[in-house]
Parts: C-alpha cells; structure tokens; sequence
C-alpha cells in the first residue's frame, strides 16, 4: 500500500503571540486572527481536495483549537482524533510568559537568538510551581514535565510519538493532519528533510497555512522541504515571523 | 476499582432546531444559541467539579462542536476523544429536512406523534441519492447507512457501541462524557433506568445541561434518572421542549 499523504498545520495566532510573549507549555487560546488563519487552513485544504482520514494534536488548545476549526471548514470534523503531549510546543523554561521585546532587551541580541534559534542551548529552567510551570497541570499526569526545552529535547520528545503513532497511520495509507506548533514541526520538519542543526535554526514554518508532505516508502519526502497550499502566503509569512521580537 | 462518573450532555441549539426543521442525520452546525448552550454546559461542569477524563460524541458537528466548547470551558479540551455513528441522531426518514410546523399541518396529530415519539415506528424510509440522504458521505463508508429509524432501532445500534466502547471507560474508573443527541441520549436513558417503552415517550432531555449518572458495580443508576448539573433549567427546558412543533 502506498504511503499516506502527510499534512502539519502550525495553529494560526495565539493572544500571546498577538502580545508577543514567549508561550511554550502555556495554554493560551487563538486570537480572533488565529481563529480566522485556522478557517483560512480549512478552507485551503478543502480547495485542495486534501481530506484527512485522522488528525493528531499536542495537548494545548491552541492547537486543539486550531484542528477542530479547520477540519470543520473542510467537513472532516468527524475524523479520529489523538492528542499527545510529545507534539507539545518547546517548554520555553524561565522565558514562558516573559515579553520578547523586553526579554531582547535585557538579555541582548546574542543571547536572545541562542535561546530562540540555537538547536542545543535551553533557556534557564522555569521554577516549580510558579504561574507558568506546569508541573501540577493533570493532564501531565505520569509524565515527566520539562521545566525547559531546546530544540534537541523536542526532537528527542517527539520522534518516538512519529514513529509509533503517526508513521503507523501514514504506512496504513491514510491522509494525516498534525496540528501542532512551531518548534514541534520544525523538530519533525528537520527528520523528515535531513536538515543539519546549523540550516533548521533559519528555517520557519507559517501559522495557519497547510504543508503537504508526499511520502516515499522509506517515509522521504519526494518533495523535499513539502509544498504549502498557498506558497505566496507562506513565503511572507516566513519574511514576518523572522523578524519576531524585533 | 469503583466505576466512573458517566455525563450526558445534548448538543446545543442547532440552526435547524432554530427553523424548526427535521434533522436527523443532516449535518447542521450549532446556532448563536446552541453555541452558548454548550459554554454554558462547560461552566456546569466545572463548577460542579466534574472533570471529564475520556469524550465520546457522535459523528455530527453538533454533538462535536458542544464537545469540543464545553470542554475548552472547562479545561479539559485536551482529553481523549472518540467518536462514531452508533452516537448519531435517530435517523428522521423522509421527513430529514422538512418543516415540523408543516408536517404537523399535512400528517395530522396522530400521525405526526407515531413518529416523532412511538417506539417502533419508523418515519418513511429517505429516497436515496437526495439532497438530506447520507448513502454517499465518506465518514459511513463500510456501514449500512439507514433510510429511516425509530427510537427502538436507535438501541440496537446504540447498544453494542456503550458495551464496546463506552463500558470499558466507565469500567476503569474514569469521567465520561458523553456528547450525543435527543435520540441517542434517550435511547441509553432507557436502558440505564430500565425505562418502559411507553414511559419513554414521555422522556425529554434538554440542551446544554449536563446529566450525570452514578453507576453501581452493575452499571446501575444509584441516582435514578441521573441529576441535572442545573435542575431548575433542565426543568424548564424539558417543558419546552415538549412543545416543540407546535
């Protein structure tokens, strides 16, 4: 049977991204541009006849949300569903909740891109039990809550959850949706194209706007880098998101 | 282990339910109202403290859309879901579609409440290929779609799915919520409280309050007739809903 066709959606605009605060772990819901940049994603994905047969999600509603707006837009909202943890956005450690701007300032240009964009360098840990820890939230119950992440721990978190959960439903011949996060789709963005740790620091996914992936029988893409449904919106998203913080 | 919490809850308004049109298996969104139906429901639970762990929902975007607003409002929008058909609508026949005001006008009383609330008898069975008939969406490929249904075939569909599917969570030990429809609900309603087929008619559910059910070792209600989460609104509502049509 041929390999399934993979879809990831990165959620459309959080209220905390609207405020440009560092979110990671904090479940924060969609601003009403995300809200419209998920319709946006369900509507391409409709107008591409791209129909999901199952949806994976992390585990904050930003994404939940997100998935639930789009699959609605494209009549696929009756699909199966499974949420898990490991498609999380980077714990962003001590940094969640704090302002990018201000952050850019006290820390300096230097170490602000080294928290934001290196592959191996955390931010400082967050402290337990403070506002933005989740070491108490229940729905990471039994696991073991990172209280930082770089983008080595994502990867690292997240490839077991693609090979046992997704790689079985792509290998089953299914269309799958992963609705997630920047830096859990950059983490699998980097296995699936063989990005080296220096390329995937530059490399940025658009909020909202489906990125097909067509998958060979060892799971390579045979369109490397995958193909966005709206490439012109794509490209400036990326132009915008890069400049972040500024 | 002691058996977990079951919660029933009927999705919200729907715009159908707005025009007062048969809906059955027609897939309609929630209206204005049936979308604060369902945050109203949300806030019931987590007032009463009632946490769900697991979600079962039909495969309609109403009891979804309920599903996934109650439980954002509640935080729990990241638990596990499962959906399927045997959760669906009672399947309204031929009369999917059409005006309940004018079917009363056309059938006569008598007529109209054989179908609306007999136990046995089904509606005229749908023409296939029409524009309300559901013989060709893709989430029933594999399952011998009904034409038309009464409330006792909505039991024997409903029933193998809460053994297989439902029992098991209850089983160990978890909160389910279950998110489903006037028919569907009231179909498990008479089993879990050993309605009569009579006494059944007489039954009404209303939108958008949660009804929890404490279940003995046997699965049986020791809070008969389950408790409304707001009994003086489920009290109302139950009045107006069995006015409907008229």
């Amino acid at each position: 049977m041929a390999v399934g066709t993979l879809v990831l959606l990165r959620h459309g605009e959080s209220v905390w991204n609207a405020q440009n605060l560092f979110t990671g772990w904090v479940d924060v819901p969609l601003s009403d541009k995300g809200v419209k940049e998920a319709e946006r994603g369900g509507q391409l994905l409709r107008d591409a006849g791209i129909l999901p047969d199952i949806v994976h999600t992390s585990l904050l509603r930003r994404a939940i949300s997100t998935a639930h707006i789009a699959l609605d837009g494209a009549d696929r909202h009756w699909i199966p569903v499974r949420r898990d943890w490991r498609l999380n956005e980077r714990h962003y450690g001590a940094l969640q909740g704090k302002d990018k701007k201000q952050t850019l300032a006290e820390f300096g240009e230097e170490q602000f891109m080294l928290w934001r964009r290196s592959y191996d360098t955390p931010p400082p840990p967050i402290e337990l039990g403070t506002e933005f820890s989740q070491d108490s939230d229940p729905r990471y119950a039994g696991i073991d809550v990172p209280r930082t992440e770089c983008l080595k721990d994502v990867v690292a978190r997240m490839l077991p959850y693609w090979d046992e959960a997704v790689v079985p439903d792509l290998r089953a011949g299914r269309t799958v949706l992963l609705a997630a996060h920047g830096n859990s789709l950059r983490a699998l963005v980097k296995h699936l194209d063989g990005v080296s740790e220096e390329a995937i620091a530059g490399l940025n996914i658009p909020t909202g706007i489906p990125l097909r992936y067509d998958l060979d029988d060892d799971l390579r893409p045979t369109n490397p880098g995958g193909t966005y449904l709206d490439p012109g919106a794509a490209a400036d998203a990326i132009k915008a998101v890069a400049n972040q913080g500024r």
